[in-house]
């Protein structure tokens, strides 16, 4: 997917929601334990009801992996449902992954050939040929970790060189790996403070914020500091979505909370004279 | 398994290698093609071959991951395969996983319950709540990525802030997170001139050191460098032991590099006394 057809579907949508995945069997309603894929029954109800409020996914692997061979089952039938069904969603590999070359190769082959995400997260820590093989793909993207939204990302992130700040030497330094049409950023809404900083270094780029929501980070905040002329902002919403409800109603439940973020990124898409 | 269980095993074994089991579906022999389980039954074959002369294998998730749920499959059975026949071998995910604390326990739970892996390596980008949770499994281990083998790793793992390099905030800060009893690091042997000041900074800790062999490294220097009064090395091989031969012979082949391997490895423990 290219970032203009990103950009129309935010439009169209009038949506800039991500709904993250995260799906844990311990937590999804007890009687979808007696299917035969609970986890993937679960995904298909939340996704058949919020398709239309949002324009991406994102599963988050660990979740997947918890559960082994059937895990990675529910997770490969969950992207070939969005396909399928929705084509298009742009669809979000939460993996964090990042290795030396060769071997983010065969990550990148995972990722954009076995399955059919559209994107894959990737952290920097080994530097440029952990993360190139991924942007060899066409209309394929790389979402780069640069500020989390956890508060690890002050073990290291804020290290200063010459004043610079490795998640900004993060940001500055892979522009020459990517570009703003391959090469998306991780920031966390709860660093809304550090958002205005980050878009004036990478002013075209799409930015994937998780944190709002159940991790404390505010819609409007983020929207104000980050938002560019086309968008610019995927923000990730899972728990408050995904588990709104743990009885049979909760897919329902699921569309009334993605209505609810919808309504006010229509608002926020409005104010920025973007609809 | 315990640091000194660890131990007693290279000496009994007279060995420190670890075998990389990068097992690529394109670069086993042609004929294991024709089996239900071509990587399965490549790893099956290769650990029969190595498991006296080596201490650990360490199967690199990005090629299991390449092909699907049949990959995720060929992992599990080779982690139970070893586990079942060979008890006393460390078996490593090298995984380079790291999320947000309740993210990184359901990746503790993919790789220490779900399946019986000894250790993961974990990337460190997102600092002390992305690592902690791999540490609360009594007897298993975290690999933190300190300095890697690859080209990348120069790209931020040498930022300097007060004299303190990125690699070396990480060795400092995580000493906090866990001891030498459930931490170990990943330490590139193409750095091997380091190697000498990160055994200053973790006199006590394991490092596991990738790179030697066909990414450079050379094992008389980074055992002189690193080497201590328990060992406190693993050093891996991948390619240069599971593709010494491409034919029938693939075993056989790999058993004679391992044991070239052990033999220089057992000169070097003696000359320091270990044995």
């Amino acid at each position: 997917m290219t970032r203009s057809e990103l950009f129309e579907q935010i439009r169209r949508k009038r949506s800039y929601l991500c709904v993250g995945l995260d799906t844990d069997i311990n937590k999804i309603p007890r009687y979808l334990l007696d299917t035969s894929d609970p986890v993937f029954a679960f995904n298909q109800q939340i996704i058949d009801a919020t398709h239309d409020l949002c324009v991406a996914y994102k599963p988050n692997l660990a979740f997947y992996e918890s559960l082994g061979v059937n895990g990675w089952n529910s997770l490969e039938k969950t992207v070939n449902y969005i396909r399928y069904n929705y084509p298009d969603l742009f669809i979000i590999a939460d993996a964090k992954r990042g290795d030396i070359g060769n071997t983010s190769g065969m990550y990148a082959k995972a990722f954009f050939d076995a399955m059919d995400f559209d994107a894959v997260t990737v952290a920097p820590y080994m530097g440029e040929d952990s993360v190139t093989p991924f942007l060899t793909y066409v209309g394929k993207w790389v979402i780069l970790l640069a500020l989390t939204s956890n508060k690890g990302a002050f073990d290291f992130q804020l290290m200063t060189e010459n004043g610079e700040k490795l998640y900004e030497k993060v940001l500055k330094t892979s522009q020459y790996w990517g570009t703003s049409d391959n090469l998306m950023y991780v920031v966390g809404a709860t660093k809304a403070e550090m958002i205005a900083d980050i878009r004036q270094l990478v002013p075209d780029h799409f930015l994937l914020v998780p944190g709002v929501g159940a991790q404390g980070g505010s819609l409007r905040e983020v929207t104000e500091k980050g938002m560019n002329d086309q968008c610019g902002l995927l923000v990730n919403s899972s728990r408050q979505i995904i588990y709104a409800s743990d009885g049979e109603d909760f897919a329902a439940k699921a569309r009334e909370a993605a209505k609810e973020v919808q309504i006010e990124m229509e608002a926020l898409l409005d104010a920025h004279r973007l609809l």
